[in-house]
């Protein structure tokens, strides 16, 4: 087969807010080659990323992703590691082209699933796909009664674990943050699995943020996720020497492999969170699951979008069998909900599992996703270099 | 003084060639404020920056630069440190930010030096401006032959020093690669400062890059630059052991400075090449430079482009006396050239330096780069959200 086209749909609400929510917005991806078609998601920043998937050349390493994806061969799954490398290559120097590729990757592997009558996971070399407990990602609520109730809502809803992230948690005082963790906590009961999530908060202050870690200890946290920013290593470091048996989780940031490695070798995380959608894909975020096996780090996928974005990242680690732990959004805005015609629902025992079905097993509802289209249009040197296609 | 506008202009040669030249285009950037303009540059790929500048909000940690930037008092140092964290904390998931961030933060000390009257080098805390050796950055010919000519074009037109890269170095074999070095040492002559550039070719392949490593010290070349892609730490590192007395370069693609750290920390560069325009300009560039002395690496600017990026790239190292070698693009295509209307010429030792004057000391020539001036309009849902503003 050859890819004949990929074509970018921004999706979003009508209106975004101003909150750590990520699944306002969308940026749908859909390949085609040899009469099949495939999806994928790339995460945030729709306009950025098609400006990367279509911008002119600026120089022999920074030419646009289309240039090193259009009209290449996909027969197999070697011809979409090759097609990544090309563009990492021809690419090297236009910052969001990992973003971009990661959407095109993910369309790539559905396609070739579904061509070859293949769950992904299968192409990825695992023979099962394991039930994956999701925890229930929600913010913070903006007071300590907020927040128990969404723990409650999260509990009542069935879930043995849930996340707190965001909002107000580490923007004021120690005791807030403490209030904060006691709510989960109670929200949750005395069995659930708390897990946190400090969103950068700290930067790479490593005194504030040891300040939090009774409070962690005393709500039985199993992971403080993202204290710091991807890049301050040594801060995680030290920090997660402070910690003892609380873990430290991160990684979301990771834009290739390189920076997903060096935080599993020089950070001391205990668990390293991928999104397919910004790691460059699929591909990428198996060989950070490989790596994670070897080091005896722990994977987990980082998902706050659709149920699309769900699967993808869910078969890079769908055959480990001892990462067990899966993020799954429970406060989806409705985009979110509705551009996808299937969801990956749980099963009696409250669990998750990549699907079966050839490719990532998850169909767009191209009708409900049209509601939340917004076309792009750009304009180059007097040239109309862009249009969004009809979806 | 409150920042009034941010304007982006998008300039290019009529034909943009697929050779590792960035001089190509270019994406020059004008702040006003308080009856003052500063000018900046951001390096490669105009479109998705511009993108990164004006692109709907995602999320609360998705928002476009422009968000973090207008509006915001400017009145001394402490102001432009804490525009670019404002960046960094509101564009954390904007993959582009950093290469945006890098030109407005470039203009925001020329602003800010013409209106408090002090060259940038001296706002970045330095007593005087060191004269620096430039090397004459070429790409490497087609052919040995053309290579000879072109070291004996650098010698003849008097630099000490000269970088070859790109090109077929490391594409075919060893004994090309071997020749090629030949050629570039003998066009320099026995005295000539031997820089090498592999631009990444071998991406993390240590096995490949060391077979090279004699005929590197044959003729004598002070580094090697960029014989895998930033990320490769490991690789680096590697090398670096086998590569005895040879030096490894690399940095240039930092984009953070938490990247620039882990090259200085764990790659065994010698040399850290960082690039004002990419890594989120020359705050976060000054920083690095700092970090640099503090472990004993030798800090290099990266410039490719015009001497307006040349001005700002010098600014962080200005003041560190024995970090003597400077990048100097000697064949920057027409555009790079008459984009300024002063230039930072050689003086009669052949040595260059950060300029005297408030600011950069760099002026824009308006009417040449008109010449070049691609206009970009982008529309999102109907809404014209971009247009670029006269020039």
């Amino acid at each position: 087969m050859k890819i004949e086209s990929v074509d970018f749909f921004y999706l979003s609400m009508p209106e975004v807010l101003d909150i750590g929510d990520g699944s306002q917005d969308a940026l749908l991806v859909r390949v085609r080659a040899g009469g099949f078609e495939g999806w994928g998601e790339c995460e945030a920043a729709p306009l950025p990323s098609i400006a990367a998937w279509m911008c002119p050349r600026s120089h022999s390493a920074c030419k646009p992703v289309r240039d090193s994806v259009l009209g290449q061969t996909l027969d197999g799954v070697a011809d979409i590691t090759r097609i990544g490398n090309l563009v990492r290559e021809n690419s090297l120097d236009l910052l969001q082209a990992d973003h971009t590729l990661s959407g095109v990757d993910i369309a790539l592997w559905d396609l070739l699933g579904k061509k070859l009558g293949q769950p992904v996971w299968k192409l990825l070399g695992y023979k099962q796909s394991f039930a994956k407990t999701p925890y229930a990602s929600v913010l913070f609520g903006d007071t300590p009664q907020e927040t128990l109730k969404k723990g409650r809502a999260a509990t009542a809803a069935g879930y043995r674990a849930a996340k707190f992230g965001w909002g107000p948690f580490g923007r004021t005082t120690v005791a807030a943050d403490r209030d904060q963790l006691h709510a989960a906590r109670e929200g949750l009961g005395a069995d659930g699995l708390l897990l946190v999530d400090a969103g950068t908060v700290w930067v790479d202050d490593v005194a504030r943020a040891a300040q939090v870690l009774p409070a962690l200890h005393e709500t039985r946290a199993l992971w403080l996720e993202e204290p710091f920013v991807s890049g301050a290593l040594d801060a995680y470091k030290a920090l997660s020497i402070q910690a003892g048996s609380l873990k430290l989780a991160g990684g979301e940031g990771a834009h290739n492999i390189w920076m997903a490695r060096h935080m599993m070798q020089h950070s001391g995380v205990g668990y390293i969170q991928i999104d397919c959608g910004r790691i460059g894909g699929i591909s990428v975020a198996k060989q950070a699951a490989d790596d994670a096996v070897a080091r005896g780090v722990t994977f987990v996928n980082h998902t706050f979008t659709s149920h699309l974005a769900l699967s993808a990242s869910l078969q890079p680690f769908a055959g480990l069998e001892k990462d067990v732990i899966c993020e799954y959004p429970v406060e989806p805005k409705p985009l979110a909900v509705e551009m996808t015609a299937n969801h990956l629902k749980r099963d009696a025992n409250g669990s998750v599992r990549a699907p079966d079905t050839p490719g990532l097993g998850i169909t767009p509802d191209l009708l409900a996703a049209k509601k939340y289209l917004v076309p792009v249009e750009i304009t180059v040197g007097g040239k109309a270099l862009y249009s969004t296609p009809p979806l």
